[in-house]
């Protein structure tokens, strides 16, 4: 980035107001688009998917934002690894499906053939002095957290030791190893990346724009009624790993740690899922013994968010296509061994989420709309805001490293 | 603006021929376009509807142009009122419609309540020290001229004042507070709002392009032949206040007014009104008390058009979405007592104008791809089109304010 | 273009490495687009259509690349010449239809008149100090190569006579002058338009991408089995005119002429034409006296590709619509006397070269997509890519110029 447009960026930052929305350029300027590429997406670590998704050797799929393809396989060592979608001869792309099965990686263009540790294997007619050691697939860091597969681009990636310590008992409850992917939807939405996660990060809005939701989750509630349900509902289940309280997002991260969040909640009516009227959806997952009536809110890196019932898991995920759209990925997730169409309908588990993010995408794309106008201006952060502001705060320090 | 952007638009202002149309880069550099909201369409009266489109409290419509939406709404105490459609929390456009009926505008994101006069009027968990009163919605200055309804985005509107004591009596005459809107088209132009105004501004095309407008309109005649029949018409109707001549337009109006122009003229073959075969198509206008085979046309503004015939009145507006599009919405009017079915049918209404403006979208779009090519050069103007080029002085002038 | 712009590209140019593809800039930056119109597409000589395809006097078509559009046509003397199709007036197009027949070219907004030879005829309306001779339609070089129309936007194109002297005897023997068009298909490439020529510039890709056509063309086969198939097929024929070999493409042209190159190849398994199963599809063409199991390869300069079998030839042209789109056109010739249904069927005829060009859309879609990300690199060129590799010296040389 030139020094022109990196002061532009810096001005930007100098101007914004702490306790309000972002200014314009934030949501629409190309060149703050690709500062945030570079210091945020290929810097932090980034929820791909789970290890069910590939249970053999060969098995594949591919994790896509912006310009960028990132393949990640079971290898024959029954590792997961990922590299770079980006042939090394020409710059295909070798994966052209978002999932499969391949014994080796062969490049549909001239065939360069590379095997799933990213090595090339063969390329036919190169010069002699041709070296294929230097031109494996570029790789891609992988961890596995209980099943979990993240990625980051990075070099030199975040470490992820405090948020495995922490959370590892978490992981181990709620059995993240032996989950299954039962449905993912994709909601394409056109407007800023932001917007959409800073919609996530507040239920300021849940309960004029999410009767559903505002049904069974007290966080809809005005803050001090919510704050008092869920002071009862942790003091009730005291000491148990469920209620851990794990506040190390964002600036609360420790240096080079990637930041993370957990917490659970109470629901609202006797409701027991996420689900129509709270009705459990699913067998329970992991070593649950039965439903307490709770929701674990789980955040790992600054991107991905996982909503924890007693019987299912939803994970979120926000990713970039460009300055002016974003997708946001909604997976839900049952107990392995729970079979469909017998021990959970698609339709029922999906049902509170899947009306939830549509709305969403309705007030996000109406939110970009507005921003766009030359009269918006930066609004007061209400109470309900604090984790956005929070977002906003590591945002804008991070842009400006 | 960056220094260097308004040098280079300076540049381009400074080697525009006159006489000659407008040099490709007004017509494709984004600079200008940007340049030409600030300078135009902020800065002027825009002819946004009619009264008679929200007759009772509480209804309103939007009006958008580029990435602006404004909420024009009729308050309790009877008034037209207008504000920027953008919520002061964090953005969000607050009406999704553009017309309805509300007892007060909420932000359909988080729930900010605000009346029809713009005053925020509840904001929920907000901290203790936030003014409500400081977060109003931004105010649109509203002008109504016998029922048309004018907005002006700037703080500082040109005045309305020479143009309402010399277009008083035409008002009068036609009965604009006694209209209503029967019909309302939009068409989508995929070129350069200018394009389209030029093309509404001169008569030099409609004999080759409009058979339908030029059996009726003594307007597409040559200039010598139309001048004959105007100045015949005008003497056979000496003194009678239809037959004003107005020229105020563009660069004939006075510092710090609003130009305007208003002209009667003929129509060919003993047509009537503007419709097939020049038959009447509703009952007459305000006090008309019969046809007298003439139309008159209006301009209030530099964007805004008006034709009226005996017994309709028609509405063009140009609008741009961006550099490369825009649309012109054309509305007709009749006698607010006018039953549709029964005075009128909507089909014969705007059969003419209809023809004519899909045509005249065509023209519009091939002149933009020939203006795209590196080989356009400006070419010199022919003696019908002298307003437009009274436009083009005046806009090169306005740019360069 | 402005000196930061150049300075940029010169830049890009030095840090090019030889030997390996090109790098990202070069597919993405729209200031490397615009200097490649200006310094090559506008440059030089272009394959715009047949002859035959406008045989009377006052037929025309168009054609159009980028933001340009040529009108050629067959003058009332039975002259093809060529104009831009852009009229000297307000720049509309003039010709709407990609072909047609006029006696003269009335532009359709103003109807400003021009003759064939591209003269104003006549304006309507116009001042009297106006001079039509000045404003007749700009002309754009005409080549007739035996029929094929070539055209060149530049006012000093390079000169054809070397191609012309050492070609003759080819355009001869397949009797070029005597062919007619019998089908063409547009395929529309979301890719930059390199990507679509260099794939048409190496046969690396054939054996994995294209099993239709290695079946039939020795040329899939690697380097050395082809070479020797191919040597022993030349001295089989030695002497033929057929199997002359013309080296003067891109860095091999000598200044000031434009490039071309022709060759004969062999075909595989018996195979007659470039057909399913190699069967013939169409009379012999020219003077071709029987099939010889080949096919000849032809370039005109540097975008325009001919592959000529016994019996049909296919005319290739790249054309790009913006930096990240371009057409891929592909003609498919006959000889003039065959009559299709009975001589030749379009299906057998089209066939192989439809799927092939299709399957070749994907892969330089794929191409693009990979080249877009941030962790493509160049890469080394194989040795069955050299052709493509003299292309791209030639590219870099002529963008520095």
């Amino acid at each position: 980035m030139t020094r022109l447009k990196l002061d532009k960026i810096t001005q930007y930052i100098a101007a914004q107001r702490p306790g309000y929305s972002l200014a314009q350029a934030f949501y629409k300027d190309v060149d703050v688009y690709q500062a945030e590429i570079e210091h945020i997406f290929l810097k932090h670590w980034l929820y791909a998917g789970h290890a069910s998704q590939i249970p053999l050797a060969g098995d594949y799929f591919t994790f896509d934002f912006d310009t960028e393809s990132v393949i990640i396989a079971r290898t024959a060592s029954g590792d997961v690894k990922a590299h770079m979608n980006v042939c090394r001869h020409r710059g295909s792309k070798i994966c052209l499906e978002p999932s499969g099965s391949q014994k080796s990686l062969t490049c549909p263009y001239h065939a360069w053939n590379y095997n799933l540790d990213g090595q090339l294997i063969s390329a036919r007619n190169m010069p002699d002095d041709f070296d294929r050691s230097q031109n494996g697939l570029h790789k891609v860091n992988v961890a596995l957290l209980h099943g979990l597969i993240f990625v980051c681009l990075s070099k030199e990636p975040p470490s992820l030791s405090a948020l495995q310590n922490e959370l590892d008992e978490v992981f181990e409850l709620f059995g993240f190893n032996n989950m299954k992917l039962a449905e993912k939807k994709s909601y394409r939405i056109p407007a800023n990346w932001k917007l959409a996660v800073e919609n996530y990060q507040e239920c300021y809005h849940c309960a004029p724009s999410h009767p559903e939701f505002a049904q069974i989750h007290a966080m809809a509630k005005p803050p001090k009624v919510f704050q008092m349900a869920k002071s009862d509902f942790a003091q009730a289940n005291q000491g148990q790993p469920k209620f851990k309280q794990l506040n190390r997002y964002f600036d609360l991260a420790e240096v080079g740690q990637e930041g993370y969040q957990y917490d659970r909640n109470p629901l609202l009516r006797n409701a027991l899922s996420g689900s129509a009227g709270g009705k459990p959806v699913a067998p329970l997952l992991g070593s649950i013994q039965e439903y307490d009536g709770g929701a674990s809110e789980l955040m790992i890196g600054p991107l991905s968010y996982f909503l924890i019932y007693d019987d299912h898991m939803l994970g979120y995920r926000f990713l970039p296509n460009s300055v002016d759209e974003c997708i946001c990925d909604v997976s839900w997730y049952v107990n392995e061994s729970a079979v469909q169409g017998k021990d959970y309908q698609l339709e029922q588990l999906t049902w509170l989420w899947d009306v939830t993010t549509q709305a969403d995408k309705k007030i996000i794309m109406n939110n970009q709309k507005g921003v766009d106008s030359r009269y918006y201006q930066p609004g007061r952060l209400s109470e309900m805001e604090h984790f956005q502001q929070s977002f906003l705060t590591w945002y804008l320090k991070t842009l400006a490293e």
